[in-house]
């Protein structure tokens, strides 16, 4: 996390003035005597922690502020002329369809816009080559869709040429772009925002962040984290189970966590089963007496058994990197699931000690199943709150909950950094206490 | 909430100077260069937003502030002589059983308490009369109670005789007595620190509070709600798939919220499947043409069915009241759900529009669910923390997340006050914009 | 079941020459050298148990046998000019919508059939009056239907004027007419298959049998018996929790089975969970020493709490009757459930014995809900076979699983009884083995 | 399964006279009038179809029949001077934990056993040399296991020294085993009675066939099976969700079968969202027109994903085998999932069509849950009837449900021959309905 964020730049830039009323004039009206619909002086402070604050304070800074999200009194679009489209990209994660209807359901019945496109499959479908069809999207047909897993409108990885996409866009009359993806995808975002800028066209993008493994930065969570991290659970379960069936039993579970071990520690605390777990922000020994693989031997030899989990890109320096990269750009990472599988059979059978392992890796399985109720609530309010952006005419911005608040976060200081578990904070010291582990093993 | 809260109020009550090292002195050293334990002075703002915050400093008033929780460096006291103490309390909610299990792990495995003993059946188990036995928890007593629902210690309601209370706690030799339970039951626990403080006796008293309403104020949320929350969803489902199926059909459900309605307000945007939400904090009126009974019955004609919510404190000034109380000296409520059942009958029949109503009462089926994976780390960690509380010797207070921050807060200052859906803020607003229902029924 | 059973009555009635080579002629070939179709003369013996079996043979009797279902090789129907139609009647029972989905799948791609009508909310949906209209079911749009409970067709109780029924169904130039409802809308389907008879109307009538309390005789279970009796053991699992968890704990549950306990049964074997288990076909005592009240008494004092499960139709014979009747021309059965708990609590407080009792009626929550897995692979044979044995011209007939083996059984002969728990049978035995309870309670 | 069935091969061994009346006279007594015990006459047909029922008939042919198991008027063994013991064998399999509680809980509280012991680690817990210590299985131990996957017991694969095995239950004085496992533990559990016979030792010994696979011969189902192939839905679920969320999506599922496809026909039938099912019963073609690769890829081009389930012992003639054989002395197979995996890249590569393929294989986490509820009323009543079995001195047997009925089976019978899904048959067919797949892939 930057060390110093500058106020100025947790600005939300806006297309113009907004001189339209609201449709939900009425309805806020009703709820609150006094219209207190939700003004951009509304704020939440970045930070709210002593010292830090009070410092802040005697020495006169102003303070880093998001804008609070929610309905504006007046807005810039005027819905009947408005259209709207939405996309999807990257990996799968739960709550991609929630996130959808929840944007058509609140543009349509709510602001009353009634074109509301799907883009399919991506950033692709934003380029005729590819030759996939623009879908309508209705209230009748998202009814249903929270039910299901994935995405209804598709994905694909990587970025796509961003003069042809806003070709595409303009032609498509769009004025307000959801992009539902991850750091990458809202940098794309955000490459469009400033190309239909240059041209003048009166695009709003607004950003729903889209990560599974919970490593974006400026937000209490990720819609689809939690459901991703109870699924994981189902398989630390099956790990335990298979551990303590047999004699000198090892489960060995690989969670997602390309750079940041959420899932995994997630996993471990609610599981309440597991004696190991190996995140990429913690390096690890392997071998010596309180390397890995000793602790681990030992822990079977005096409980019988063992459950671990690591994140895939745990333990990275222990392998060789190809520095292969897939079609998003991230690299390639080596596969440390196999690897500790492997290292664990080998040193075993050197102590002699009996070892019955399984490794499992779910991850389709927990990717691909619906949001929970909880991540189905996020992301009802993210959806709803990504069209009170737009319809207002802010772009260039992710929503977001922060500190319990739902907030606008320019895309660019959303994507400036990467969020991680501190192995000095109390996450993972939760972890540890839960597991057992050592603090580090070296 | 109360409008001007005091920063004096919140300093959190110690036994005394803390001398003792900690045991998690090694861990703590090894996960964080530099020692980085938990001090007094790392506190939380009560209040993050703007323009109250801007206000404030330009007044120059002293900001109230939470003390953070986690373990402290020197602690009250010495594990291998402490007895610490367990009690359940109150109606049954998802994760007592796992903050139990969290509280007996971390003193026994993290800090090295030997003696902790399980209080059967609430407060009654601290009354020699009723015979209850005290049950001594270990770690493999409770390694498997948290899949399982309710409480393993029993409860009861209502209160008992404070000195008595004491009086049995000094005979077991208790330091430390952790107090699960709701607002009632968190002052009996202030009761009794306020008794053993008058006697002199060295005892801290830490409350994990417990309400399925999600009803106390200065936590994010309570544990055990998003479970309930999420079950209550089935019966959602279960009232929309009858309403569905069935010519003129409604499903209505009666959840729990004797106050607040957060359960119904959660179900019904989880869902995504409800037509109208009554609580607590929005009156409604039931006849006319804006009435809640014609609102309903168009809805039933113009799209063949609707979902209803009612949470079970909802709509008490339609019905006579009893003044009752019950044990725990709440007051017995009307029955709003079979009152609204009948009343649609009579509407629906006077205006010979066809009814096939489904009432579904579920209390009893959610509140009894083992926790959801994301309730086992919240209540994980709140009994992590509540551990770490009670060895450094704070009493008086219970343990909560506030803006994403684990917190200490005085059980004088957490039971104050009640929390409650405000009608003019953005919970009820996204409950309005997912159901379509009018902001009132007039 | 009736002790005497012709063999001539089993004889499924035909609406004439087959003559029209199966589409399935090409796949039946690949997959059995031979054409191994199903011929009228593959049979299953009703009875399969010595001693009987020997006395028959001794006597020389002739065996009843049921019809087996399936493919057949000439069919009546020219696909390409077929017209289905398909109804569902009476309460909600798990795995409706499962059966639908099959018989348009089926239909559709297998036979080629482009015409298949639903008939909106039971028998109404074939009297115009009511104004429901007619759905044309494509296998797009029953494609994810399987996924919720209810059914997609909507449902009514209680018969209809079969000539007009008749009429329409010609109207409509409906030839087989698939009824998915209970034994009373199997007689109505029974009806309209005699009235279309005496008019010559080449109509084939073939029903797939629903209860939910699998009370249904010659089938070896009915559809969606199994989901309800696992969604029926949550409760259980709630009335467990909430025992345990009070001082004087009874949770008392009441399940379907107006006349057969088989949900009962299963929920409290599967449970395990249970102490007492009354059903319809078994009477209880309620009072002395060796009566219910008192025996549950005597376990909640020296094991602290009980479960009971009582099926709606026990124990009818100690309430007074009503001798009122609902739509369907059933029984109004008085309310066991709040009887039994009002007695419990009356002999609880006169013998001062606490009691905290938990009520749990979950029966709307039980029969909504989507099928199981393994009844999903039940309905979908079961309309598969019902496609199979409609397309045949074969009528008046209801498909079913007897012994392992899906057969056809006359609506006459399927309707002539009821199925109900034998109390000298394994089944009875091995709930009195799971719960301890005494034979009776006399 | 074989063709000609000696009806005296099905005949029961048993120890010897017995004298001893069953404990359950009283119980038995008041739920059937006139003490309906049940007798080895009460007998099943094996075959109960016609026309090979007829044929037999007519040319006087005895008929194979299964003794009917249930409790015996007289048993063999006085149960207060009895000592049972149950070890668990093999792979894991839902229900091992259900079995294990039932026998338990049937032979201490129905017959008034009082020593019980647990084998750990499956037949290595009889050798000495592994130091494994015998468990005592009460009641209370036992009470919730059944909510835990695995086996409470260990497990572990193949067969240990019979001698010694025999020694060790001589010396613990065991009077009835009861062997919970495969076909190859079944043989196991033969020799230990053969061996103990060729002493004159009074051992019973009790089989419950346990194979998630299904492949067991004279069983309507095993137990766990059903169990599996729900679990098995959630992956297939997973790669429906994977494959229509991307372009060309593939998703290919690996499923248990090592020489049946029960478990893949159960899934594709049950979930309704599969293509191809690749099983071993059926040889596949990989290439050319009409070939498994091209087909797949046509389904991809015209219907943009396809989904596919693979049994691990489908194709083996595909690959090179090695020959090598487990601990069990099972064949290792070859690796068809990521076989296929690979020729599918390859193949769409080569066609230049867009794949996404995404491959699973969930077995550990299919076999590793806790049974259904139908599955545990199914181990509930095996274990049931296996202690009655064990307790009247029958011996050399396993119990299994066969045509709805359960029943004895000798083990020489139960491992003679192997299930599998007959292509010819309706099993097979309904897998080639539902999926739309041609017969054969040639």
């Amino acid at each position: 996390m930057p060390v110093e964020l500058d106020p100025a730049s947790l600005n939300i830039r806006s297309l113009g003035e907004r001189a339209i009323s609201s449709p939900l004039e009425k309805l806020m009206a009703e709820c609150t005597p006094g219209h207190a619909f939700y003004s951009d002086d509304h704020r939440v402070l970045v930070k709210h922690e002593l010292p830090d604050v009070s410092r802040m304070i005697a020495d006169g800074e102003e303070f880093p502020c998001f804008e609070v999200a929610g309905p504006r009194k007046k807005i810039y679009f005027d819905p009947s002329q408005t259209t709207c489209a939405i996309v999807t990209c990257g990996g799968l994660c739960p709550g991609f369809n929630d996130v959808i209807r929840a944007i058509v359901m609140q543009a349509y019945y709510r602001y009353g816009v009634r074109r509301i496109y799907g883009i399919p499959y991506g950033f692709e479908g934003l380029i005729p080559e590819y030759g996939h069809a623009i879908v309508n999207l209705t209230p009748e047909a998202v009814a249903n869709i929270h039910e299901f897993g994935g995405t209804w409108l598709g994905t694909s990885r990587g970025p796509q040429d961003v003069l042809r996409m806003v070709d595409r866009l303009q032609e498509l009359g769009v004025n307000v772009l959801f992009v539902i993806g991850g750091d990458g995808s809202q940098r794309g975002a955000l490459a469009i925002e400033q190309e239909a800028r240059k041209r003048g066209a009166k695009l709003a993008v607004v950003g729903v962040p889209k990560t599974i493994d919970n490593d974006m930065i400026y937000m209490d969570k990720s819609f689809g984290y939690e459901t991703a991290a109870a699924a994981a659970v189902n398989a630390v379960h099956a790990a335990h189970t298979e551990a303590r069936s047999a004699r000198g039993g090892i489960g060995l579970v690989k969670l997602m966590g390309r750079h940041s071990g959420f899932i995994a520690c997630a996993a471990a605390i609610a599981s309440g089963e597991v004696n190991a777990v190996l995140i990429p922000e913690v390096p690890f020994a392997l071998d010596g007496e309180h390397g890995f693989l000793e602790v681990i031997r030992q822990r079977v030899v005096s409980r019988g058994h063992a459950v671990v989990i690591v994140a895939e890109g745990a333990g990275q320096e222990l392998l060789g990197q190809t520095g292969e990269t897939d079609a998003s750009g991230n690299l390639r990472l080596g596969d440390i699931g196999h690897f500790l599988k492997d290292r664990l059979a080998d040193h075993f059978s050197k102590c002699k000690t009996a070892l019955t392992l399984k490794y499992i890796d779910p991850s389709y399985m927990i990717r691909s199943v619906p949001a929970s109720p909880q991540d189905r609530i996020y992301c009802m309010r993210l959806g709803q709150a990504a069209v009170h952006a737009g319809m207002a005419g802010k772009t260039g911005l992710i929503v977001a909950r922060w500190h319990s608040v739902y907030v606008h976060v320019p895309i660019a200081v959303a994507t400036s950094a990467r969020r991680t578990v501190d192995p000095g904070k109390d996450i993972w010291l939760s972890v540890l206490e839960s597991t057992g582990q050592p603090a580090r093993y070296y």
